[in-house]
């Protein structure tokens, strides 16, 4: 029972951090740095963070740690598969459209594309994520993969689950503290620099904390065996091919 | 057997990447921006990055995973508690060192501390890891810390040990970005700008992909409980205070 209100706790906890995170990127991008556009111009640009964060980030941490709810226990799988995969999709989605607002932004604005450290860690992120779905649909969707081959996927997705939220928290905060220095210069027209931590770095900052609390809750949901659905665990490994699903 | 040989191919790969971390920084703050000193000029702050990536990343993570390698199970353990507080000493005071280098560095020359993400991050990452250095011994070396309170502690060290390795890759991630759009700004002299990739951005992204590799080893390690000490693993918990130890 302790263990179940502890979860909740921490699950509720990850919806307010998640929600907090979209509202703080949101406001940022649409109060501090004049809304957004689909046009090339640096309005187009304002989608990339925002959508990275939503997807990436948020909607991807809760669509990881959906089995983990107690209440999804006793009904079938296949329902929740399914609903796991369709919030990955989304999350990848929206990934993919936030990198298309930056590399068109860029090639509109003959700036180039992936030389930043910043870059690197969230291409890979993003690559290792659509592979992972791909793997993850392919391997426990369909209903051809055999038993044994789920049993060899499973620690090696949940693994790489973990592995691409860690890179996005990093992707995500080398973003935050790049775009504070490249906007925050301070000039003659009373802007302040970044080092004077004005409003907008307030926020940013706020932002990046946000998100690194989010993914700690996140990562720590799913590190704990408790949490575990049942049937999922190592120890009564019994993944059944999704025809055989319904009889679960 | 089979478990063996993978925990000591992921331990080699540790090392190997540690020693490649701490070659690849070196290299860089020695051979592109003029070695170190500790007289406030940008060699000092030099030293930041070398000491930072050495104590929070390296020597840290080889700490962290002391307790998995299997030929130290059969031993008494207090001699490997005294050198995971030891190593972790080591990497405690490094950091330190490293962070005073960046402050005096900053303070003669009037750069104001503490302002950027990279900053907040970094900052909380040594907080977190001294409290936790302080937790450990007065928890797990102290021979007047009850079982009961090892207990109840020792979870929480385990996962602060993780936040703590996730904080300081993060930081160094957006550090190198930091660094590297700082010093490689292109100019009449011939050096080329980051977005050029010119050798010295070359080395900071390796370093930077060399630094998240070595993390996700570490944390790969820690998280497989079958590579868990067999006295600490949960089920069945056994913790002696160190008076006892001597008869583990």
């Amino acid at each position: 029972m302790r263990s179940i209100v502890i979860f909740y706790s921490c699950y509720l906890s990850c919806l307010c951090l998640g929600l907090a995170c979209v509202a703080c990127v949101c406001v940022w991008f649409s109060q501090w740095r004049g809304g957004f556009a689909w046009d090339g111009s640096p309005l187009q640009f304002n989608w990339h963070p925002v959508l990275m964060v939503t997807g990436l980030v948020v909607v991807y941490g809760i669509g990881a740690v959906l089995y983990r709810i107690p209440l999804t226990w006793g009904q079938n799988k296949l329902p929740w598969k399914l609903l796991h995969a369709a919030l990955m999709l989304v999350a990848l989605v929206l990934s993919i459209v936030g990198l298309c607002a930056v590399f068109d932004n860029h090639n509109h604005s003959n700036i180039p594309n992936l030389y930043s450290m910043h870059s690197w860690i969230g291409i890979a992120a993003t690559a290792l994520f659509a592979t992972q779905w791909v793997f993850g649909v392919a391997g426990f969707l369909l209903p051809c993969s055999p038993i044994s081959l789920r049993k060899l996927l499973k620690p090696v997705h949940v693994w790489f689950g973990g592995t691409i939220l860690l890179l996005s928290i990093a992707a995500c905060i080398s973003g935050i503290n790049e775009k504070l220095f490249f906007t925050l210069k301070g000039n003659a027209t009373g802007t302040q620099p970044y080092s004077k931590l004005p409003p907008e770095a307030v926020l940013g900052n706020s932002l990046g904390v946000l998100i690194v609390a989010f993914g700690l809750v996140v990562l720590k949901i799913l590190s704990n065996p408790e949490w575990q659905r049942p049937d999922s665990r190592p120890e009564d490994f019994a993944y059944a091919p999704l025809i055989h699903e319904d009889n679960e």
